[in-house]
């Protein structure tokens, strides 16, 4: 498989959004980088790069939140790519919920949107993801 | 309404998801800046900030095919948002088809999954957004 992404364009890391391949709810959007695009691509498990950590990040190896990957997607530019998966374990987010997106702009501010479905405290111990 | 977006992280650009408020479909990923979000919020039509033009750039203002949002949500970094939008016109991207992401990953490397749903020479002439 030999599909080339335009990692040049924005310093070497593109954005990946995370969509369920079945609901089609947006996850969660990390960034990417060509080693964490080959690792994504071979091992099947949605592989980031972390640019606090900066570092590899393969999604759940520490919580067993793990993403698998059903479908790649890639833009007309080559420089965004959607990662089709299946969220194991209960959901994407380090605050506890199924998604990043759990809060809602309103004429009041941000108002939650979605409900916690997971213990972070059980799930991640005194780390973070 | 005041929701502040954590627009310092990544040098003033921040990525915006415009998803079909109906189907789920992303439809494309552009970049705001806090003009372009500030200016999504009070007219209610998406509004990306052009990298290549390096300007503000009102989603379908020359094609007609604008983007209405229905809905905005932000992540849990608040540096990510979704624009949950109703796509007027036909499409959404440059090529002609409904969604930027119109090809997948395959073995023998990029296919197309999605057909064009308008004629790009008549809808933006010899322009490109």
């Amino acid at each position: 498989m030999s599909v080339k992404l335009d990692f040049e364009k924005c310093g070497g890391l593109l954005p990946a959004i995370a969509q369920d391949h079945r609901t089609g709810e947006v996850l969660m959007m990390a960034y990417i980088n060509e080693e964490s695009w080959q690792e994504t691509l071979k091992s099947g498990y949605a592989t980031y790069y972390s640019r606090s950590r900066q570092q590899l990040w393969k999604k759940g190896e520490s919580s067993g939140h793990l993403q698998v990957i059903h479908q790649i997607l890639v833009d007309c530019d080559l420089d965004t790519v959607i990662f089709k998966i299946e969220q194991l374990g209960a959901g994407a987010c380090h605050t506890g919920h199924r998604s990043c997106f759990y809060r809602a702009v309103t004429s009041d501010g941000l108002q939650e949107v979605e409900e916690t479905v997971f213990d972070v405290n059980k799930v991640y111990g005194k780390s973070s993801e």
